[in-house]
């Protein structure tokens, strides 16, 4: 007797679910290797993590899967022939086709070659980075290179082998749609940039003094609390880089870090690491272990993340309501400080070298000089060698600064060494995807600015959960964004908002 | 070609290790439980280790490892029959025979029952300790007790079938050696508590006042700093119940529970788990994942915790050295008080009903009693139902007082609703260990007194090292003893040691 399409439904998601917990301990030890792990046991802790990878992968390339799921949709062309599964099902059903071909389709020697190959990147980048010099990370990166066009080739694409590499981060987004938007974009952010340069720049000298440590982790907390989290299911910790583990809906850890000089770096990592929480909270827990239970991609995830830290956390009203409360908690610091020259502090656009410190009229261009180099790289169109070169020539072109070494210039980001090429682009679309949905969000809610002057922030993420958390991955990202806002993905959304901003500070 | 031994060696340490990788996982799942997972996370939580447990059984019972194993030593004899292997290799052998026999044994429909069986028992006793009614408790134990004799039968035994279970937590110990030795040591102990009830009891309320939790835990700090821990390979936390996590020598984490108005539970506790966490540091690194680079029973490992909660750490030269600092500490609650009157205080012997709150001399008088009713119960002369009556007999007999309630009498204990029974003797064990190894390590060391007095730990950490840590479970705990001491085990040495003392106080 063949087994009915829900028992061969219930049979995959059980697998997945395997799969899905063993990967969910792999987030707690990679958690508390950042927060509370005893330096010594990093060899072990690698141990560790490379045998739940292990598992994981075995379970998710099994024959019992594989099985099961293709008797239910056909691998080769993605046909389901069944119509008593819900649509919900269906699209279940794709997307973990799509996972299984990207991983079945990937021989076991090749992610091992590939592995120890970026193990040893990370090595030699770090070295070169702190004694900057780029030629020591350059035969690395050749290598990393290599295999990537060999991975695009495994992974297969259409029109363009960085299609593969990006679809990795942010399924079915393509060259052939970055290319135009990323060019008007850069032309829009360029000509902004030049307007704001022209005015007189804000002072920000009282938010670089000492603010210390455990009244910033207060304070970091109240955020957290404003923005609907609770101690039953969240928690928020220090490491050297802020993050967030979404582990599951019950489970959720962000963490910070302290400059005890740097306050207001802390407070916008907690909103950021804060979006990014509430969306992995806010995703359908009845859909747990199942593709519709998971963030759809890097893009919106990152949309998730930026609308809280700038969208809502760099606005006005926002702090018209936790300005007052910051000096409370800082009075010997901010006690003199009105909002209006907060503002304006938090708010200064200055061109800078390092992409992680920019503001957000020259973050895109950071992100864009990335992709153009990763792009031309991945074509062969541009030498690892000449890596330097073009980037300060860019840097100098749309930024109008210039490294004066490649510590602070090429060198500054890890994503390379790590073979994640593809994935600079993603940081692009969710600041794209988090304006284009904010103006869909504030022509809904015409009074948005004066609810959160008073302090509401849960209708915003009632609003977000109703469009975003709830679908899982159930439509591609652009889809999920056409469908929210009723409008294809535009860099227009986001234009005006930083127009209007900027020519009003 | 036939594979040498010493390849075979090889490949049954590479799965005995990968085993060992993953149980460390799941302590490192357990140790987050108990310190910083968000409350809502514990059926995930569940989920996790559930899966590991399985997982690592699977590996320990694979035809994989039992082929290899089998290749060099006879599973149905223990005989092992090359002379090329070492004493050490053969050791580590005969332990994994042992251990793959054990786990082999039970059927998996078997363990699952009893899981299920513990699992509701669990509920049941927390229910029926809180609301006092041991009936309530009594059927599930009821059902625990027939399946730990089922489990007896499986594992199988020479006279005793409690000794199948007590071989679970204390290798080749037997009802026929613990009758005598707890006979005589229960005669001691009751002679002794007379004596010491004589006495005028010495005064403590000055420490039940409030001492507050910050400056507890810096003072725990520097207790296991001068025990020789290291912040590069530990860590002490704090969880509701104290413990220790010896994950590998490079990750030993220790917890403690503060009450604000009972400090010394709190300073004992650390000493305690260090205790365990310099036995789990000092266990050899390079047999990490063979039975060499492991505890050897539970007893020894309660030895060592007592070892420094005890014969060390409520000592008068140990409180020479620290009572200075702890007043320090705490100035004002200390400031008028002289060691002499701290250490009567924390010396005072007083008959009481909860176990873990008892002191030195009636401590084992707790244990004596659950050992003659869980031996009683295996063999069936003595019914559930009278557990309460007997208990209450043999507590007012033994100690002199009697519970007002089951609550504060039989149902005290998780144990036996976990299905521990054969686990509480080694607590006592673990005391008469300690005191045989303290009383070799006193002939050895005749300035030992001094030494402590002026702070100096290491040299005792030393001794341990040699005597104990670096054998893992080279021999079995008594022969572990007898090779450390001279003598064979036996309770003279502890009752020579609480006599001295108390006669002193």
């Amino acid at each position: 007797m063949s087994e009915s399409p829900q028992a061969l439904y219930k049979k995959i998601l059980e697998i997945s679910k395997e799969a899905t917990v063993l990967a969910s301990i792999s987030g707690i030890l990679e958690w508390d290797q950042e927060t509370y792990m005893p330096p010594a046991a990093i060899g072990l802790r690698s141990q560790q993590i490379e045998m739940m990878a292990h598992l994981v992968h075995k379970h998710r390339i099994s024959p019992r899967f594989k099985g099961a799921l293709a008797k239910l949709i056909d691998l080769q062309t993605g046909t389901i022939a069944y119509d008593t599964l819900s649509q919900e099902q269906m699209a279940a059903l794709r997307e973990w086709r799509r996972d299984y071909l990207k991983t079945a389709c990937l021989p076991a020697a090749f992610v091992k070659k590939l592995a120890s190959t970026t193990s040893q990147a990370l090595h030699a980048w770090a070295d070169a980075k702190q004694h900057n010099r780029f030629r020591n990370f350059q035969p690395h990166l050749e290598k990393i290179l290599t295999l990537l066009r060999k991975k695009a080739d495994l992974l297969g694409f259409q029109e363009h082998p960085y299609d593969a590499l990006l679809d990795l981060y942010e399924p079915e987004m393509t060259v052939g749609q970055l290319v135009p938007l990323f060019g008007r974009l850069k032309i829009a952010l360029m000509t902004l940039l030049k307007n704001t340069q022209a005015k007189p720049r804000a002072h920000d000298q009282f938010l670089h003094q000492h603010y210390p440590p455990a009244a910033q982790m207060r304070f970091g907390q109240l955020l957290l609390k404003a923005m609907g989290f609770e101690a039953e299911n969240s928690r928020l910790d220090q490491s050297m880089h802020p993050f967030c583990s979404g582990l599951a809906p019950s489970d959720t850890r962000m963490t910070t870090h302290i400059h005890e000089e740097i306050p207001m770096a802390n407070f916008f990592a907690v909103l950021h690491e804060g979006g990014h929480g509430l969306y992995h909270q806010g995703l359908p827990e009845e859909h747990f272990g199942s593709p519709l239970g998971e963030s759809v991609s890097l893009g919106i995830d990152e949309s998730q993340s930026r609308w809280w830290e700038t969208l809502i956390g760099h606005s006005y009203p926002f702090w018209q309501h936790f300005f007052p409360l910051l000096q409370e908690e800082f009075s010997e610091q901010l006690g003199g400080i009105n909002l209006d020259t907060f503002y304006q502090a938090i708010n200064i656009v200055r061109p800078s070298l390092i992409r992680i410190h920019a503001d957000e009229v020259t973050y895109n261009l950071h992100i864009i000089i990335r992709f153009e180099i990763e792009k031309a790289l991945i074509e062969g169109t541009l030498k690892t060698k000449e890596i330097p070169e073009v980037w300060n020539e860019k840097m100098r072109e749309y930024l109008g600064v210039e490294p004066q070494s490649d510590s602070e210039g090429c060198l500054q980001d890890i994503h390379w060494a790590m073979g994640g090429i593809g994935y600079f682009p993603t940081y692009t679309l969710g600041n794209l995807y988090a304006a284009q949905l904010f103006e869909t969000f504030c022509a809904q809610h015409p009074n948005w600015e004066s609810r959160l002057h008073h302090g509401d922030l849960a209708f915003i993420r009632t609003w977000l959960e109703e469009k975003i958390y709830r679908f899982g991955r159930q439509y591609p990202p652009t889809e999920l964004i056409q469908r929210a806002t009723g409008h294809p993905l535009s860099e227009q959304p986001y234009i005006a908002y930083l127009t209007k901003k900027f020519n009003g500070i």
